[in-house]
């Protein structure tokens, strides 16, 4: 932690500083400029609080040095996590397929949907059983008569389930039917929530909130890690920006940040990010080019009459097409990613000697 | 709700957009451009979904153009709404001053809290028991023990008393603690905890995401308050941009837009919004000439110590500053505030006629 | 300047770091922690480059402590910098008012407004003459025939003239028409421009860039200042975010924020911050509050047939209430203002001594 | 255009809107609903002023229909622009490939760069001798001396390059020496340059804007192809987002939006897009997969003593690295551009029957 200090202190303040700082044993070392000065402090983090410290009369900025994520943290285990869905994995050499409705809508929608994503190859079924929405007028969800439809449908067509989970109360009752939980951007921070996914033994989706920043995000998977389930899964969705003609903005950038900084698996979600057909295929081809480790995308067998977001889901044909351009890039996507994992695993390692 | 088509659709496509609108039962009336064909569509919003019609081959946009809030919005309900706790009016002529710690940290800090709010004049005594904190590793609140000194130092010192809830669960728990329930920004789109709130009789303060839009606030009330609760506070605590020099940025517009558009109280929340301690007296300042129906501020006997965002806490002489300069402008701030509560209510009565 | 280094750095990497240091004759002192290593660095900043000295391999971050801004800074120049334009005073105790129609579109247009404002008490006439457009087949502004009637109009009603300059060639030709150079919001970055301001004798308002953080815009300043006119006047106009409900976001934050790290003048713009004519009063009077020099308003005889930016001019009777208004809090704004420079100036020279 | 007015308007302000409308030449369709009333407006676009419109009573909102943009619509114009500089096709199946350092700063060093980028197979030589910098005291760019060691270096390894104009006085100046004018983010909306550089028949790299959205981007293109350039090229070099661990975030969904909205090359700049090293290569990638006609990065000898944006700019074995990864792709690259550009250009046709 660095401590940057105004040169118009009293002396009287500055002591009260350096003895607050020694009471909690940090070792300090200070350096003075003309208008300036710089401490520079190594200690036990926890017993340090930026925010104490800048309360200080004479304190402009406090610096963290260290990351606060640590179980999230790269460094610490520099190996990629290769997370296990029956035969499915999240952050091998082959990128995973996720898809299917936004919603679940019916037996007979969830059956069609399960037996075409298994024709075209896809891995893991979506499909929404509760549902946030901005309005409380919308449709919110089939909500538990349809958790049988979706595990049967996936389980015959041989297809891993998620589904969103917005309720502590819900983790139980959606235990027996999915496959993976997912945490929604909304409920990013809803700590309640991920300290108790974290107490569960499934894999966790988490997606990244529309503000959220690195850390932030990271801190939120630390929430679910710290209580003992390292099963989660990043997945970047899109953050709001000033732009107008996407829903959302991709941050592709996060990608390739989040292998550097982080051994988890990251997933791309161009249906949320985009809000647009016309741009999903382009941008799930980026994401996997960037780095991610599969994308989600949502497909319905008739937008037309799909109950949310019709905008941004693909019908059977459309999705068809995205496939058939995944598949062009397929294979230098995968030696691609064979050599970064390499790369990456080896520069992590060394910092570690 | 209006729908641009473009031109370039196929006869049989565009029947088919038109007979689903006529299923629908919508009126339609439709317009040719040489580019472009507008469909204006009257009827029932319940039936007739955006993001459906966004499906069909050829349509490009698809604009409501009314408001999706309703129980919230000022042109059904013209007054200004006033909430009573005890002897506060929250959206009279009189701003309301809710200050106190981020956290209750110990019995003792919240009873002296108290006793310097309420020789300050404060109205609402604010004080933390469960804390959202984006690390699993940081102090957390100090929990369900903390109620009853909460409740006890401000009915001790006449003060009505706010505290943040952030699970169903604790609705029960701090029903007969707290007068107020305040929902935090992370859980602005909570929306099972907005429906439970709802279903309470007590005032809600809802407090905007960092990200949210005007739409998806006002949409997060009408969660609160198409359960029955009309007692709803709305509160602006600064948006995420990308300046860097404050730790969000105060949307001042936001304030006299939803004096437009609402009929609810919005209180200012100058601590969150600048994260910064000088900041805090010009922009409570300004929120208040701007029409916000009060302000909450974070005050802390000892902010070196404090275990939670030492950086935004005033101590108690600070905040006497605070209130001092309050005092230059209370006087022409009330006659602001009569003057334009009459003109907005005459100028939303007028469009009822 | 603070230097972050992983220590995973070798011993050969390291040695060059520190040797490339020494060359530029800085004062070096190491820390070691744990993880990382702190290098903190004391000398001639324009030797040092932040840029340069992140490309050595280990380098994690740099840090710079001293601000980049030297002239503009309030450490620098403790007392407020007050502007004379003819009679009227920029920055002292007396807010300023400026207005008048976004653009001069006809000689009556101009003097009709020149003689309203007057009446109604306004300081500085304001008129564009050249006018940036997002669209090439927009009106561009009358041009230099516009220039005699804006200042014949301004003299005439006692007014000082204020109008945009878009070009190095416009500085000349407008020398004899215009009391204050302003530079828009597109412009803020037009670095050559800025340079050739800062050889007249004139004063020159720099409005902030709609992405602009504050360290840029101070060094935009920088650029006028540093060529020898010390008469910059700084105007906050609004700042792209998500918000969709106004054009722009008025960042009230960095009205005080200004005043804390420069002694220049800021002037508040709620007609391009805000964007909607029912927003500009209530956030003209929260800018004065929040400490602004003053304000610059559109205001046109008759906004429908304005020929640009209608949407957020007054007519006079919306700018008469404007007036009235702000003659309710008028006075004790004027108080608070006195009580606050003091405060800082007080602040500011101790930090001198 | 669509008009929304209030149903609380009087009649006889109603009537003085449509008789302004009448005058006009509009062809009108009123529509009335409960709440609101719509108006359809057919006619000359450049007749009616959607922000006169809004300044009538009772107007809510206007809706434009059709673009603004009309020569770099794509509707206009269904084939790509293919611009051709020397043997090279920017536009087509190739991606192109350009690469340099960030400023020219002797001769050397330019003339190493070129004999580098050569031999790795660049297409372009970029050099920057006008630098706009944020700070008036950084490094300002070499200037006009460069100019020719620049071009000589391209020539001699037969490499065409591409250089920042700043001014428009720079135009002339530069015009000798390069093949690609570059107007940087800054100057995107420096209209007075753009009209100029629309007079010359060189190719003009337009970089969009940190701010800027779709249609500003598009518009300030319109600028340029409006005074009868049409060598077009538009960059996509990251936005300015709330996010903090990359200098700007890469908007790569507007990337396909382009193609689906105008015909006018797009190439991806990573080295400005996430200002770190580290990002580079995998956003080079996505970028390219997304569907960009190229790449634009910043190469330098020895980045350690570069006297401009170090921080971002690779060195000569980096740069072998991207290379390296990009022939990892590149074919499956191809088949998709070639794929995609037959789609999109019947889609557009198809669109003007």
């Amino acid at each position: 932690m660095i401590i940057v200090v105004n040169n118009n202190i009293s002396d009287s303040e500055y002591k009260e500083l350096i003895s607050y700082l020694k009471e909690k044993k940090a070792e300090i070392h200070e350096v003075r400029g003309v208008e300036k000065r710089i401490i520079g402090v190594i200690g036990n983090k926890h017993k340090l609080d930026k925010d104490a410290i800048i309360t200080f009369e004479g304190v402009e900025k406090v610096i963290p040095i260290i990351e606060s994520y640590k179980i999230a943290s790269r460094q610490m285990h520099p190996q990629a996590t290769i997370i296990e869905v029956g035969k499915v994995k999240i952050g091998g050499i082959q990128p995973v397929k996720m898809a299917g409705p936004c919603s679940v809508e019916s037996e007979e929608q969830i059956w069609q949907s399960a037996e075409e994503m298994a024709k075209q190859g896809v891995d893991i079924l979506r499909g929404g059983i509760f549902k946030p929405r901005s309005s409380p007028y919308s449709f919110q969800g089939i909500g538990e008569i349809g958790l049988p439809w979706l595990r049967d449908a996936g389980k015959h067509y041989g297809l891993p389930v998620i589904s969103e989970v917005m309720q502590i109360k819900q983790i139980e009752d959606m235990y027996d039917y999915v496959d993976i939980y997912q945490v929604g951007a909304r409920n990013m921070q809803n700590f309640k929530l991920l300290e108790e996914l974290g107490k569960t033994d499934k894999p966790i989706m988490l997606k990244r909130g529309i503000a959220a920043t690195l850390n932030e995000f990271l801190m939120s998977a630390e929430y679910i890690l710290s209580q003992g389930n390292n099963k989660v899964i990043l997945c970047e969705r899109g953050i709001r920006t000033f732009v107008e003609f996407s829903r959302n903005t991709l941050d592709i950038n996060i990608i390739p940040m989040i292998k550097n900084v982080s051994h988890l698996p990251i997933i791309v979600d161009p249906s949320h990010a985009t809000g647009r057909r016309d741009l999903i295929i382009p941008t799930t081809l980026a994401g996997l080019t960037a780095g991610a480790d599969g994308f989600i995308v949502e497909v319905h067998p008739n937008p037309h009459v799909a109950l949310s977001d019709g905008a941004q889901q693909l019908n059977f044909s459309q999705f068809a097409k995205l496939i058939e351009d995944y598949k062009i890039i397929e294979n230098s996507v995968e030696i691609l990613r064979a050599k970064k994992m390499k790369e990456i695993e080896k520069d992590a390692s060394s910092s570690l000697q």
